[in-house]
């Protein structure tokens, strides 16, 4: 899985000149400007999570809806009614999400399918398997086995470190796990997809290698609970994917599988990409440390970070700015405020401030960089505290026995 | 693999009009002729295994080299001669053979490469892993993978009726098997080859399922010894593969890889078809059981299926055939005794006496139904004395310490 990653790679998918491109490998607006969610909705066909659907998770929950919920940053789904509706009746499901383990160091952008992930395990009280794609990272990054290996276990820290239940939580790497009835399942996809298909929805062409054609499957059959016989035995439960929506096309594909291999189609809700630092059009690149907040960033190097480069919809003067006030549809500490400030209150309250002039760029840079040290200090300590022992314990094939619990 | 199996389905390959058909899911001859196997050295790029060699693997192995040697049932090679370098020099090597299982019936074709891997073994005492495709099988008969899992085993015990060595013998299941080492190394193999380098060699198409695509590999990887860490740990050993000739394509693919990837080129031995009852120009075909002769079958469909269907170079009338002999270039009964009669002066002096006219088809019919009948009882009655256990010490996933011995 990619998820919310940086996108350096392109694709060599046929691309409408002009359109906006969003698979597992690139996301590109159209002229550069910003990605439009409601043509990407219509495109891939799925659904918009509307007010009512928040409303819903909220009752069934008893807690309030995860900010992320609430801001809209998890917009879209597929089927996440029939899983509330199945939910209610008591029926189990388990979520599933995942990483492709690229690099070492994770931005804040990574962090949030994990974030709201942490939330639904929590809410729902259900298991949760989490794949890391080391496989597929040393397919199309070109990395070693060994390296690929070595990033999915740095990573899995770090996936730790936002707090999962180690009693509800399997971690598994493709390089260890892929075999038996893990791979029984591809063969199962992989006999329904033609090679046209994938091109089709992935746009590989000739002169790619068959890694990538073969990789689809592997991604797929995590939505099946019979790829994982250690936790659900028979149980033909449903399977929920909160996820970036660039890795729409692989669960599309799986989605259409599913009926005809004895599975459910596996439930999703889909978030949108996060910033970078630069602005919605600009693009956050492993080459450029400063268009992204990392989780290793120091206090000092995310105060900096945020005061030099955060696109400001703030205006050029201060007259202009009590007169205009900022715009906050550009505004990129906004926005990581809508991310990441828990208080809709006091969002709210700036959202009226400095829209209308009275708050300065300088005071919501400030509260920003109060937020995400606060948040990134967390994370560096919960990160820490996670030793070799609790990953091995995390990847370990075990039953979970109180998963549901 | 699929070796000299039936070949009852058809490859979607773009042919040749009138060419010659070679490939591991379709062998067949120009205009219905006989395969040209000088023709297909030449297309493939292998050498002809001649009598040179087979002296030197007399001499290395102080023994008689087999019939199929003798006989030049196996008749062509890839670098046979650098595994004879290396042996006389004292290095190991291993033998890596398989099965496609898609029937539970063998016929005497499936034996051919077994019967010559058992005499490698025993001649030059090495470990030997055997594959069974079940994965493969699945994919392309659409069995299910319950139903292949099952022939596989079935399978499995008439490999080791065959008399293989378990203290030198890995036999594996792909759905058991594939993961971990073996899985690494299908990755590593599969970034090297681009779907247009497998559409060239296999001729697939574009509404072929990314199974089909995404198998190549792990046909490959057993010619790697680290596939295989609970034999080999990391002794990077040469291997050598008997198996029949339309199984080239996957292993010159696997060849150009192998140094890009730091593994030795596995080294080939490979056979001629084994000939169905209507002729070398027929077909052994799954849907007409009188085609072959089955290890399964009785005394007297034995000698039934030779008397009614063994295609006879013998003349029209006695008085003809003691005029002008027998033509031995289309005689069944000759060219299967050729395959199983292992006495050269009893050989010799029937090539004599029935190309001459003086033997006639009925008395050369008779000599092949006492062999065969007697191959297929002591088929039978070892295949019988093959129990669960015996299967499952065979696939257990273990060392050989005594593998060289």
């Amino acid at each position: 899985m990619e998820k919310t990653e940086l996108k350096d790679e392109k694709t060599k998918e046929v691309e409408v000149e002009e359109e906006q491109v969003v698979n597992p490998w690139e996301v590109s607006a159209k002229d550069g400007g910003k990605i439009d969610y409601d043509k990407l909705i219509d495109k891939f066909g799925c659904q918009r999570l509307d007010e009512t659907l928040i409303q819903r998770v909220k009752r069934l929950t008893n807690r309030e809806p995860h900010v992320f919920l609430r801001r809209g940053v998890f917009f879209a789904h597929r089927d996440f009614n029939d899983i509330l509706d199945s939910y209610e009746k008591g029926e189990k499901f388990y979520l599933y999400t995942g990483r492709g383990p690229s690099s070492e160091a994770l931005h804040l952008g990574h962090l949030i399918p994990f974030m709201f992930t942490k939330y639904l395990q929590d809410a729902f009280k259900v298991p949760l398997v989490i794949q890391l794609t080391d496989d597929e990272k040393c397919m199309w990054k070109n990395l070693s086995v060994e390296e690929s290996q070595r990033l999915a276990r740095e990573n899995a820290k770090d996936i730790i470190a936002c707090g999962f239940d180690v009693s509800k939580t399997f971690i598994f790497s493709d390089f260890d796990y892929v075999g038996g009835a893990f791979y029984k399942n591809m063969v199962k996809v992989a006999k329904c997809v033609t090679y046209n298909k994938v091109v089709g929805i992935f746009g590989f062409t000739g002169e790619d290698h068959i890694g990538k054609v073969s990789f689809p499957p592997i991604q797929a059959v995590p939505s099946f609970p019979s790829s994982f016989p250690h936790l659900f035995g028979n149980d033909n439960i449903r399977c929920l994917i909160p996820c970036a929506i660039d890795q729409d096309p692989y669960f599309r594909m799986t989605r259409d599988v599913a009926p005809r291999i004895g599975y459910h189609k596996p439930a999703l809700i889909e978030s949108s990409f996060f910033p970078a630092l630069q602005g919605e059009n600009g693009k956050m690149s492993a080459s450029d440390p400063n268009s992204a907040i990392y989780v290793t960033d120091s206090a000092k190097e995310i105060k900096n970070k945020i005061n030099r480069y955060a696109f400001s919809g703030g205006q050029d003067s201060i007259e202009k700015h009590r007169k205009y006030g900022a715009n906050l549809e550009v505004d990129i500490p906004f926005k990581y405020l809508g991310f990441f400030l828990d208080d809709d209150k006091e969002l709210d309250h700036i959202r009226e401030e400095y829209g209308s002039g009275r708050m300065l760029t300088g005071e919501i840079k400030k509260r920003l960089v109060d937020v995400l040290t606060d948040l990134v200090e967390r994370h560096r300590r919960a990160r820490e505290a996670v030793t070799d022992e609790m990953v091995d314990a995390f990847m370990a094939v075990r039953p979970l026995p109180n998963m549901f619990n």
